[in-house]
């Protein structure tokens, strides 16, 4: 069963609006386990809705039309859907009716223009309307073909999506397949590399093409590596999921630092709450962005003691401090991090101190920067190298200083 | 000139990626005034994205493909584009070269995947990449139409849009109407009060249409009057939009803060730069997102000395002079402003603290906010209540406390 999606509505091709809706489509179609190989956005034109449904029918066995049911005169994916059916619309005087009441119960009266959301293609049916007062569609297309129309409003289009569309999809497909993903997100290796270490892996898996694995890349968040199982119940997709993870973990280990939604900073919070240590930090280039990171975590009070942002060399010496000298060394940094342990009154002092731009500074390029963590008495540095601008800098200098406190809390068991 | 857009990605089809870079592509291209009529989305499938781009070139003169220019096995633009162009892929030489050195430029060494980023339709040319690592393509068809293929990295798509495709596309149409559009960004002031104000305005343009106004909520960014002009030459549409501006100023007033890519942050920094005069910050639940912003900016070494992020009470206590007690205050929030002035060695110091959530504290609910301004030996402090979640509290907070700086600033002469 091959379902795409068609979201009508020129505002979307304007960049005005974010299609989130064809993004929650997506999903629930993949979840039910029906393929979805093209969607594809068409202003409110006619002859231009009406072509984009044909060549959609001509590839798919279905076609869900995403927008144009309001009363104004742009919405115009009922006549289009007539015209392709070879129909007429039909004014069907019950749901008329149906729709007044619903502004009634508003207490408001209904626009003349309204009726035309009881406008009915021949041999469609209505589906009821639950939030707005667009009724949906659904339009069969000779012995095996349909198509559905759906509200654009991102409410009316939800309900309306899970109580009718996705159940008569799987309905008509027979299917029973479930289709279940998983992201394990990596941090610090480049997407070559890994793709070079999945390889074998990817390879026997394509034998099979069950489970699928795919990489994402997602800039500063670092890459992430998706697998995809398809299987007839939930627990047999989750079990694939879990032994693909299993198989993926052994080969690239540590580089794997979470799952799904777990973002770097709750990693590292998981792992300090597990530990009962509380961190202090010491930042200058970032100005503030680690200390931010790890306060967005909920319950980071716990946890998280504060940060000194030493933007100037002066309060690096004064409020942590560090000897006076160049502050783009190792040697600044170490002291950074047991400045934090001490004026925040931390277990784990963590710094990062580096030259973001646009000038170099004490002699080192733009892109230097020198990350420590200072715990149990022991203090470890790490010199690395950025490219990109200001702010890719500051992002990377910050995630790379939170998954270099991850390895060190890792290894402290 | 049409053209038409189409998003290359197996997760953007699955619903794990919300696509904003068709809406940034769909907003560049209006203001270029180059139309765009449908927007494909397709899969990592060599078939399916070989029929959609014949699909797109048969109906319009450009086609603009965003992503599936990695170095992965399931990045196969460049070779969808070869087949549909009817030519080979040729590897080019000096184009590996160039990306093993931007490789060696972050101390990392090339993968032999990446050197497929190297692959090169015959006909085509290269976009030169300025932040990833894969350049994009210029590929003409025949007399009259080209494709573009850009990297689907958000920063990467942006940079090569504006600097190379855009540009290209207007030189083809043989546009001359030049359409500009300018940003004024306000803070503080509710959408519907806004649009009160400003709907005298509104209307008396909507007779001539020209120059248009529109309103773009941008979050946590506050408000966006959009002012568009369509003129003969750049000078008189810059004309337009100037007087347009100076309207839309009178009537309101320091609501707006700054105009195009001026943020909040930039402004201040203008102000302190202007005033010879050093901030620092003092912050709580904000948790380092004040000290962040401010340090975003280039040059901000001139004028932000840093932050104490005083997530802790106790850190309050010793680090910044606050009397013990409770700490979302008023009181609190003054004396972390002179805290910040004396530990930080500023001319302005500047705080706020208050209750992210998810749980009250010292007796106030989520959301509760105070925040002070300290100079010239006052203090002002402001309470505010804002709703939302954590993350969106802590931004209000951030934009609030900068923009109650703005405003001293600005009376301070």
């Amino acid at each position: 069963m091959r379902c795409e999606i068609v979201a009508v509505g020129t505002e979307l091709l304007l960049g005005q609006v974010v299609d989130t809706n064809s993004t929650h489509i997506g999903d629930e179609l993949a979840l039910a386990g029906i393929d979805c190989h093209f969607k594809t956005t068409v202003g409110d034109n006619h002859a231009r809705i009406v072509s984009v449904l044909r060549i959609a029918l001509d590839r798919s066995d279905a076609v869900l039309i995403c927008g144009g049911l309001g009363p104004t005169s742009d919405d115009i994916t009922r006549e289009a859907i007539a015209e392709v059916m070879g129909v007429e619309l039909r004014r069907d005087p019950a749901m008329v009716e149906n729709i007044r009441k619903l502004f009634e119960a508003r207490k408001r009266e209904m626009a003349p223009s309204n009726a035309r959301q009881a406008d009915l293609p021949e041999g469609a049916a209505f589906i009821p309307q639950e939030r707005g007062t667009a009724p949906g569609l659904i339009c069969p297309m000779g012995e095996d073909k349909v198509m559905y129309a759906i509200p654009g409003v991102p409410l009316e289009m939800k309900e309306m999506l899970g109580r009718a569309v996705i159940p008569d999809l799987k309905r008509r497909s027979g299917t029973t397949a479930v289709i279940l993903s998983r992201m394990l997100r990596t941090w610090g290796m480049a997407e070559s590399t890994l793709g070079e270490r999945v390889s074998a892996r990817v390879e026997a898996l394509q034998e099979r093409s069950n489970p699928t694995i795919a990489f994402l890349a997602s800039g500063v968040e670092g890459l992430m590596i998706r697998v995809t199982a398809k299987a007839t119940t939930e627990d047999e997709a989750t079990t694939m999921l879990d032994e693909e993870e299993a198989e993926l973990r052994a080969i690239l280990g540590d580089v794997i630092f979470g799952v799904d939604r777990e973002s770097m900073e709750r990693v590292v919070a998981g792992l300090l709450v597990d530990r009962g240590m509380t961190v202090g930090v010491a930042e200058s280039l970032t100005g503030g962005l680690v200390a931010a990171r790890l306060a967005e975590t909920e319950g980071a009070s716990k946890w998280f003691r504060g940060s000194v942002v030493a933007y100037d060399s002066k309060v690096k010496y004064d409020l942590l401090d560090v000897p006076e000298g160049p502050v783009v060394s190792a040697e600044a940094a170490e002291a950074m991090a047991w400045g934090a342990c001490k004026a925040l009154e931390a277990d784990v002092g963590i710094s990062v101190t580096g030259v973001a731009g646009p000038t170099t500074q004490d002699g080192q390029p733009v892109g230097t920067v020198f990350m420590a963590v200072a715990l149990r008495g022991q203090v470890e540095s790490e010199e690395a190298h950025f490219a990109g601008d200001r702010q890719h800098i500051r992002q990377f200098s910050t995630i790379s200083l939170l998954d270099m406190l991850r390895k060190r809390l890792l290894a402290d068991g």
